[in-house]
């Protein structure tokens, strides 16, 4: 009756078996299985599609360094940042919270401060909220509903080898300022009279607490009918978008070092806690940035429309892999976490 | 620093404010509050909608007596029963699965096997799925798009007085299922020599354990153009369905209490346990009934298509409450969990 007995068997960890790996053979090869969204059938006039996020107390997120409101409000972004990576808008939001007997009325309301806070900013028109308990913390689950128009959707190009591959800002200063969270929170914890210093570093601590989707980007590419063959959010890190991506055109990828974004308080607070910021760029979370892939003919008007989208590198031909171009031209295997390789 | 400080202080417990008075200031009155789905702005030839749900261990399943399978499967119809309430058809489904170091890769495709069950037997045409690291136990969030035809969403009759409240199967079997697979688990817990004893009581916990949406009712609805003028899934209890009707459509209703369809295994569960009956209808959860409100012109229209819905009552005017009228003609107003009443 008791299932814990045989948890202890032998059975396979799933970082063995690889998560992508899993995902993809229990779907069955589907191809949204690696997609942040769901697309709906085909409307006459637009194309509909869902974005769907879940938020752990502990794994995505530290009550004891981040705000309620600021944690509704990025809990919002998660949601509609795959959205906007399908150059689609927003409409409708829904929110159920998972609440431990530790959360109050005042704790609810301070995290819905938050949540409609993004909501308003992101003129989404219908928000739904529901309350449930929880015996472990704090869960958030969003559904957010975003939608296109259909001559937009039928014109998305194909991705092809040579299209390049663009971010809409800085990799790895939302990971920094989270260790820098961290460690702060770890020199509290053995001395409780110590205060914060946080003073520094302003930008990777906003980028971390407090980011911002640049819209601008998709909304630009909307208003002049030009068409990315790609759009991707970067939650879990750039490595894996760039994998996403190729997964599902069955295409390779080349990123070049040099031309990765990294803020100078990237690098410095690296430097100060003996990491790397290259890893941080390629492997850390929470940078709530847009990968966008553009189809090289195209570049031209896309810069023109675009100045701030940074270029970082191609997709390659099928079978190329996807991998790290360094300044003296040899290349490293992308590695991104859940993959398996 | 640590915001754990001040939840000692003069915090309001959420109970006490009362989850859907909460719930209903923070979205300001906006009228979907109520509701299990979020619409999308209306097609030119359809109606999209969006169900949500968000199951987390220890609240919404005990893993000691629900198989990964059987959870799986009811995961799946707690996202599609809000889609069928409301007289749509379930096209995509996101499944996001939050995991535990104790769950390794044959849990998650035990798990799978129930969800792709279910997405087969309800012809889902989409499906995500994402896997993610999780501190504590299993989490299952799920999102799940439905549509109807735009005909049909436009000739949906407002509610009214008068209305019959219906009911597609008998309440409270649910629920006296788990209470009977937690007295057994109570009794293997003091002494796990004894075998479990559920042989007389399979309809009861087919109910908890496998239970089936009857989908008939509103694809006979669907194919007949016959239209209720509210639709709700009851997975909280009858009394909180209603009470959303009620607050929803801003009239009241009395149901019957001799009315109610209460399964001979309910009563028998119930008396074995020293429990009510009644309480277990109105107020038990995990049932996965709809309920429907027909307009009272239309009941024979209704009747002859769908013999096997139960009239459990009606709606009644403003201002005149949610009642329970006993057999003797005396009213009581019907109490829900979360609504402070």
């Amino acid at each position: 009756m008791d299932r814990k007995d045989n948890t202890q068997s032998k059975k396979t960890p799933i970082e063995e078996t690889g998560k992508i790996y899993l995902i993809e053979k229990l779907l069955n090869g589907s191809s949204n299985s690696l997609s942040d969204t769901i697309s709906a059938e085909e409307q006459d006039n637009g194309h509909i599609l869902v974005s769907h996020s879940l938020l752990l107390e502990g794994i995505d997120f530290d009550l004891v360094y981040t705000p309620l409101k600021h944690l509704g409000y990025k809990a919002v972004l998660s949601a509609l940042g795959p959205i906007y990576a399908a150059c689609h808008t927003p409409q409708t939001i829904s929110v159920k919270i998972g609440l431990s007997g530790r959360f109050f009325t005042e704790d609810v309301e301070e995290l819905w401060q938050g949540i409609s806070a993004a909501i308003a900013e992101h003129k989404i028109e219908t928000a739904g909220l529901d309350l449930l308990p929880s015996l472990t913390g704090l869960t958030l689950s969003l559904s957010s509903q975003g939608k296109q128009p259909k001559e937009r959707f039928v014109q998305m190009p194909a991705p092809a080898s040579g299209d390049l591959i663009c971010i809409t800002g800085s990799m790895g200063a939302a990971y920094m300022g989270l260790q820098l969270l961290e460690r702060e929170k770890a020199l509290f914890n053995s001395n409780p009279g110590v205060q914060p210093k946080l003073g520094d570093y302003k930008f990777i601590l906003k980028s971390y607490l407090s980011p911002e989707i640049n819209t601008t980007v998709p909304e630009t590419m909307m208003n002049n009918n030009i068409f990315p063959s790609a759009g991707e959010f970067i939650t879990r890190g750039l490595a894996d978008s760039v994998k996403r991506v190729c997964r599902r055109s069955g295409l390779g990828a080349r990123i070049f070092l040099d031309k990765l974004p990294i803020a100078t308080q990237t690098f410095a607070m690296a430097e100060e806690l003996n990491m790397d910021a290259i890893t941080a760029a390629l492997n850390g979370g929470d940078d709530m940035h847009l990968l966008y892939v553009i189809p090289l003919a195209k570049y031209e008007e896309f810069k023109k429309e675009l100045p701030a989208l940074d270029v970082i590198g191609h997709l390659s031909g099928a079978g190329t892999g996807t991998m790290l171009v360094t300044p003296d031209g040899s290349s490293i295997e992308l590695k991104a976490q859940g993959w398996g390789d």
